[in-house]
């Protein structure tokens, strides 16, 4: 057997600061043999996501910090190489939170295997897994948009933000995106059918959205915060829907994500939610069902990064903080 | 005909300023006589709440500015003493919109014919009116607590308040209300059966709030807004669900209502609504019929503050503001 390989969190940011190299450190470790009822899985794609930002905080969140010393935790795609597991063959294809490493021993009962002809494996990772489904749930769940009405997605090109654009057109809205840049906004428009796009670094976003806009927003899907999130609050419609999905630009401490005047939620009559995907896991096949479907049909697009090498995770993992990456941040485990 | 007496809103606020009463003066009218279709009614109760302080103020709100030199906006009560109007016959008891006045003339669209036995005129502005039926639905439609919940509810013994903790009583839950000063929260206690009642001019209201909520709080009623509803934030449960129906702490700009930090909506999945009762006026009815229900069984209790003579209503109006009144704030008109 090779050694596994992998990258633990070493020490955590500073409160209030952002991470940084330091914070992760790299191990070898023996692989363990499978015993009764386990799988060994290869890893092939580790997943990037903004979520793991808070993980390596102390304290309290939704779900437990990420523990010193361990692996890094994060979504992957592989291929079962040996299996004590009724449920898994040698060569299956699973999708999993196998972790910031090239192997993951398991039981097997958080992997989902994944062989939908003509999908590449690394979309599990994306608009066919966690970032769609959660596309998927905050849209329909929350904002539930009425055809002809307008939505409104920040980080409109990222791995959630493509999908929840392309599955409001779908739904019969317009979709308004907010992007980092033109290049973004470019993709946005021509690869991924929003109506319009809107660079957040625009001197007049303000003005952008309400040109954009013109009879204001009634769903946001916000995946962003900061700044820009309270200048779109300022465009929202009477009885418009907010799904609180992301805040990136508060993680690091750079921008608060604040509701600076609930007079607004009073005179608007907004309802606003926290959404994250692990609460609605029985709309997940649901949810697969119609992004697979989409996918099949030619509609649903999407952009990756990829980098090669796990050595590479903690530098696209930090660009990916500071919105230098551009769409699904994936890491190839060769 | 006696002449009809009143009071207009002669001038506006100053922006974030408080209402004075030299924004208010009265005036005396010949009354009309009813032409067809038309019903004249002589109101004995005229009701004062908080949301004629929004109206006060120019510009965009849910609903139009009340015009300069007209009568003040209002919800009154009386009988019908002419009309011209096949639903209505000289006697009838009535509930509308009449305004701060003596009289009001009107084609009677927007009359209610209140007439059930043994429920005092009155409580058709109170708890049998537009502030008990904002209880129901916000309790109902937003909060919809499970019994063995925890509901906190702020300024308790008002209007809105102490029907909604009466409410969440009746549906299993546990109610906790917050109010100014141990008179009114004994009064919450004693009379209205909530659980608990904070004091919100307590130094340590937060941890008086944390003994009082030892499981956290699942469903927030929200009347007051201000530093009350920020300390009331950190208490919330995952899941909570957050009415917010008033921000009197804010209408005068004495205090911000604010979220300062949208990471808590995600982190512990809140939802959070803004409730205005004419939006679900198809409520109404059901809402109506169960608190006739409670009543009728002396099982919904309030308190009221009877202001004596139209020339008393802006003082009133002004103290209630300041929340210096207890209870149900009411105009009679002898």
């Amino acid at each position: 057997m090779p050694l596994n390989k992998g990258i633990v969190l070493a020490s955590r940011p500073q409160a209030g600061a952002r991470a940084t190299l330091a914070n992760f450190a790299p191990f070898e470790r023996e692989i363990a043999e499978p015993g009764p009822g386990q799988v060994l899985v290869r890893h092939a794609f580790l997943s990037l996501d903004p979520y793991m930002r808070g993980r390596m905080d102390e304290g309290a969140s939704y779900a437990a910090s990420q523990k010193l010393g361990e692996p890094m935790i994060g979504g992957t795609v592989g291929e079962v190489v040996a299996s004590q597991n009724p449920r898994f063959a040698v060569g299956d294809k699973v999708a999993g939170m196998g972790g910031w490493q090239l192997y993951s021993l398991s039981d097997g009962a958080m992997l989902q295997k994944v062989d939908a002809p003509g999908v590449p494996l690394q979309a599990y990772l994306g608009a066919l897994g966690m970032p769609g489904i959660t596309a998927w749930i905050g849209l329909n769940r929350i904002i539930a948009p009425k055809p002809g009405e307008t939505v409104l997605v920040s980080a409109a090109t990222g791995a959630v933000g493509s999908v929840v654009g392309q599955l409001a057109r779908a739904a019969g809205a317009r979709a308004l995106g907010i992007a980092g840049g033109a290049e973004k906004c470019a993709f946005a428009v021509k690869e991924l059918g929003y109506d319009a796009c809107l660079d957040r670094h625009s001197q007049s976003f303000a003005a952008d959205l309400k040109a954009a806009a013109p009879n204001g927003v009634d769903g946001l899907f916000e995946n962003a915060g900061g700044r820009i999130f309270q200048a779109s609050l300022r465009r929202l419609n009477d009885f418009a829907r907010i799904a609180i999905c992301g805040l990136i630009a508060s993680y690091e401490g750079d921008e608060a994500s604040a509701l600076p005047d609930l007079r607004l939620v009073l005179v608007r009559r907004l309802r606003i939610e926290g959404l994250i995907v692990f609460d609605n896991m029985e709309l997940w096949p649901r949810a697969l069902d119609q992004l697979t479907g989409l996918y099949a049909s030619g509609k649903l697009k999407w952009r990756e990064s990829i980098s090669e090498g796990l050595e590479q995770a903690p530098k696209a993992f930090l660009d990916l903080l500071a919105g230098k990456n551009f769409g699904k941040q994936l890491v190839r485990l060769p």
